[in-house]
Parts: structure tokens; C-alpha cells; sequence
């Protein structure tokens, strides 16, 4: 089952070609998610091959414009096409302001309703809840209120192992129930779960922090996920740098993603100073090995091979 | 002396790859105007190294979002790169509501000053009076208000034959008055002007007009200018469309340049529909010979080649 991650942009402020401004999406089960919506995010969607009408979901870390200046045209593209399905848009106070005015200044009539959830507050919580998949957000340390996004997958209904079926000559009710997650009970004897199903599948999770500046505090939320996305804006001998403008360096990436036990890290928001990334990835690397670097049209599996291949660049080529 | 127009884009509503929106720089003696601005206007700046530091005047055709969802991340560019000369943008009413909301919703504090001309009414009138070139603007026929803008080089002082000078012994300050288009007095006798200076340099001009219905008010406006942008949005067989819209077709943009007997005409603006261009250029040739298609990176000299190679494909490779 598909979870994987897709670069749309990975750059900071200031796009370049082949560096265009944040923006992801996120593939689960071929329900797509697109994560912050830099300029131009709709046309390395067409690039990619990313099918828009999949996407119901936005999720807009802060209003910095180099986050949310895709947005305009993202969503008149799809007035353009006649979307009716409502879009759904998660992020911090002011993203309906900023929305609703561009469209009113455009005098566009949408064809398909805006809806938003404004996150306010210090609090970890959930922000959407369906069927194979939960979404959490909180706070991060930027120059205006800025979020981050976890996405979990739920809990699957446990599989029997065949042959214990057979064994016990369970019931359809007793079938139902250790699936559950309880026991069986025969000739006064319990057994236990555990020795009628299969190991249960892993709840893969991915996590997105951009932008923040180094913080201890998101430790707890991003404990022993799959894949993190930590924005290293800087290296780490331009520092105070980072400090100053609330945004962190390939080593303080590293280190969160070390302390919080993550599988794999990917690292991006680089600063356009940076032609070439190798001395990021080569910086975070010499921290947690597991760090990887995100490019344009890059696409990252959750919970798979990333954690098993460190040295394998990621493709180049868009599979999304 | 420079005077030629870059595509950045030249794709209607809905941008592609290679196809990005509205957005175009005129070079008159390295002095850039930016002419519309759709999203990733500035990517393509970067991509064809255009050198923004030259641009002080940006036109905006109106409010429609394919024209102007490149301006914030453009606007947000020069400030993180420290501008400090202010930057004019002309354009209908409502567009420094629009750009000045945006601003703020980023919490950005500019390093530089936006001077807004916001254009309102029916009249053709000047906007910009430079040394060199004057700008002016009329309307258009479209869905909200719509501006097409006219850049005219100035005359310049003449420029009188070195012979003349030695012949007729002329004084410092018969000079100037000759320079100026004056005659010369001899022995009572009139030597005229035409005599004594060189044929005055044309005075080039460039008509950008965007997005428009057909309308021959704008006739006496274009006329005989070297280069008009048109848009043709459609192929004459989606006249009726074209015309719902308040777009043009090719057919007709072609019929507006010939009734203007302007010298060259560059389409534009084209529905993502028409994958393949050459049946609008073929459409615009058949009324007008000295038709050329709008593509990106493609760089139009005004007042030169143009006209007299209507069969040469304009360059990919960006010159400017």
C-alpha cells in the first residue's frame, strides 16, 4: 500500500530553476494530500504527473509567502476546471484571509466550495480523521505562527493466522473477536491473542516541520516515526544566522531527528546560497546517517526502503 | 540600440509546463519593463537571466489571476533581496488593494516603496514619460477592466550632415536650431531643414494588448506600430466561445494588425487546449503575413528583423 512522499519544491525564499519553493504531496493509497504551496506548485504537478483531482486536502505550514504563493492559482485552476468537491485547507490563522481576498480581487465565482480549519494554540491535536489515516498538528518555533503535520495510519483490523482456525474451529463471532484484538477461550483454557494472528502491520507515520527554528519541544510528537522532513535552511557555521531568522541547520535537524528516534530524515528549505546540497546532506549525515536530501521530483516511501538504503540517491526521475 | 520583447510565458488560464502564464519583459536601452506577471514569472526571470535590479516599472494588464499570481512572489523576491529603489506598477483599479493585502497577510515589511498608478476611465493617455520612451494606455474590451499599454520611443534631437556644417559655416547656435528642425538663412535665401540633417531615426513602438475581444475601437491606437502582442486565445472555429469569453481568435487578432497595418504581429495567450501551436500561427498568416507565435524564451526585436523574416522561427535560446 502506497505512502510516499513527492518534492513539488524544497527551496527557501528566494526560487530558482530546478528550486522552486516549498511544496509536497503525499500519496496514500492514491488519496493525495499536497503539503504547503509554494509558486509555482501547480506546474511541477503537471511536470510530475500529479493527479490534482485526488487531492482534498491542503495543508499550509505558515503564510510566508515562499508556503502559500502557489495557492492563488492552484485553486483557480481547478475553478477553471469546474471542480465541485469541496477542498479542504488546514493551516494558521489569516490563510482564509489571504485566500478570500485574492479570489475576490480576481472576481472569480469558484465552482466548488473553499473550506477552511484554522489552527490556533500550543496544543498537539488531531485535525482529520478518516478512514485509513489520521492527521496531527503542532506548534512550531518560526517567526509567525507556523505548524507542523503528522500523518498516521490507523489501526487495521488484526489477520488471523489460517491454520489457528482451523485448529480451534473458531466461530464467525470468535473470528470477529480476536480480530478485535481479544482472546479465545477453550475446554477453560485462554488463549492469548497473540497465538491466533499475525504480527500487526506497522503504523507508518511521516511527519513535516518547516519552518522552525532547533526545538526540543516537537521531541514527543515526532517520537519513532518513519520519516520526518526537517527544514535546514542553513549549515551549521551560519548558526546565529539561523537562529536570528527562527529557521535551523543541517546539524540541528540531525539532532532532532536522532533525539526523536525517527527512521529517516529528510532534509530541505535550503537557503539559495547553497548552489550545490551535498555539504547539507554530508553535514546531517555526520549526525544521523539516515538523512536524506529532498529535490525536485524526488520521491520518498514511507516506512520502506528509505530507513535500509542510506547511500541510494533518491530518483530523479518522478514516479507520482 | 535594444529594443526587444522576452516571453516568460505566453499560456492562457490554466498553466503547463513550458506554457507558463502571461508574463513579458521589454528591454528598451537595458532599461526592462515587466508587462503582465502570471505565476512563475520570476522563476522564468531567473532561468532566462533577466536582470531584475533593471526593472523600476511593472504594467499589469488587469486583475485576472493568470496575469498577476507571479507578482507577490516577485514583489517578495526584491525584498529579500534588499531593494531599495521604489518599484512602479500601473494597472486598473484594485491593484494595490490586491498586492498590498498580500503583503500584509505575509507580515512582510518592505525594504523599498510600491508606488502604485492605478489607471481608471475610457481614454487613451500617458502614464510614464521617460528620456526615452513614453508609455500609454488605453482599454480594452474584457471581462472586468483591461488596459493595453503603448511604448513609443521619443524623437530624438536630429542629427545634421558634417558636410553641411562646413559648407555653409554654421554658427554654434545654428546648429542647435537646425538640430531642433529648424531651417537656415543664407544670402537671403532659405536652405530647408531636409537639406542640412539626416532622416530622423524612427521612432519605434510596441502595443501590448491583453486580453481583449475583438474591437476595432483600439484601431486608431495601434496604428503602424512595429510590434503588437494580440492575444488569440482560440482558433476561429471557436469564435462563439472566443466572443462568450471576451477573447479573440487568430483570425481575428490578425484582422486587427492588418486594419492597424501594424509591422509585425506576436499571438499570444493561447487556451491549454491547443497542444500544438502552429495551427494559430497558420490561422493569423492567412489574414496576415507578418504573424509569429509568443513562446517562452522566445526574444522579438521591434522595429528590425521582424518584419522582414516572416518566416524565421524566434529563437528558443533566451538572449536576454
Amino acid at each position: 500500500m502506497r505512502f510516499a512522499l513527492t518534492v513539488l519544491g524544497a527551496n527557501s525564499a528566494t526560487p530558482m530553476p530546478g528550486r522552486f519553493p516549498s511544496s509536497f504531496v503525499l500519496n496514500h493509497h492514491e488519496t493525495l494530500f499536497l503539503i504547503d504551496c509554494g509558486e509555482g506548485a501547480q506546474i511541477k504537478m503537471s511536470e510530475f504527473g500529479i493527479r490534482r483531482s485526488r487531492i482534498d486536502h491542503v495543508f499550509i505550514s505558515h503564510l510566508h509567502g515562499d508556503h502559500i504563493f502557489g495557492l492563488p492559482g492552484f485553486i483557480n485552476s481547478y475553478n477553471l476546471n469546474n471542480r465541485t468537491r469541496p477542498l479542504y485547507l488546514y493551516g494558521p490563522a489569516g490563510l482564509s484571509q489571504f485566500v478570500n481576498h485574492i479570489i475576490d480581487s480576481t472576481r472569480a465565482r469558484l465552482s466548488f466550495e473553499l473550506v477552511f480549519e484554522e489552527i490556533q494554540g500550543k496544543q498537539y491535536r488531531k485535525i482529520l480523521d478518516l478512514p485509513l489515516l489520521e492527521v496531527f498538528a503542532f506548534p512550531l518555533v518560526h517567526r509567525m505562527p507556523t505548524y507542523a503535520y503528522k500523518f498516521v495510519e490507523k489501526h487495521k483490523p488484526l489477520n488471523i493466522r489460517p491454520e489457528a482456525i482451523e485448529k480451534w474451529s473458531m466461530s464467525f463471532a470468535e473470528i470477529q473477536e480476536v480480530k478485535s484484538g481479544g482472546d479465545l477461550l477453550r475446554n477453560g483454557q485462554v488463549i492469548t491473542n497473540g497465538q491466533l494472528v499475525l504480527p500487526p502491520a506497522n503504523r507508518r507515520s511521516f511527519v513535516y516541520c518547516s519552518d522552525t527554528m532547533f526545538t526540543k519541544t516537537i521531541i514527543p510528537y515526532i517520537q519513532g516515526c518513519d520519516l520526518m522532513y526537517h527544514e535546514a535552511t542553513y549549515l551549521h557555521d551560519l548558526a546565529k544566522k539561523a537562529r536570528e531568522r527562527m529557521h535551523s541547520t543541517a546539524y540541528e535537524a540531525a539532532e532532532i531527528a536522532s533525539l526523536g528516534r525517527v527512521k529517516s530524515l529528510l532534509i530541505g528549505h535550503y537557503s539559495s546560497r547553497y548552489k550545490d546540497l551535498q555539504p547539507l546532506l554530508e553535514e546531517a549525515r555526520s549526525v544521523f546517517e539516515h538523512s536524506y536530501l529532498a529535490t525536485e521530483g524526488s520521491v520518498h516511501h514511507i516506512g520502506t526502503a528509505l530507513a535500509v538504503k542510506p547511500h541510494q540517491t533518491p530518483s530523479s526521475k518522478p514516479q507520482d
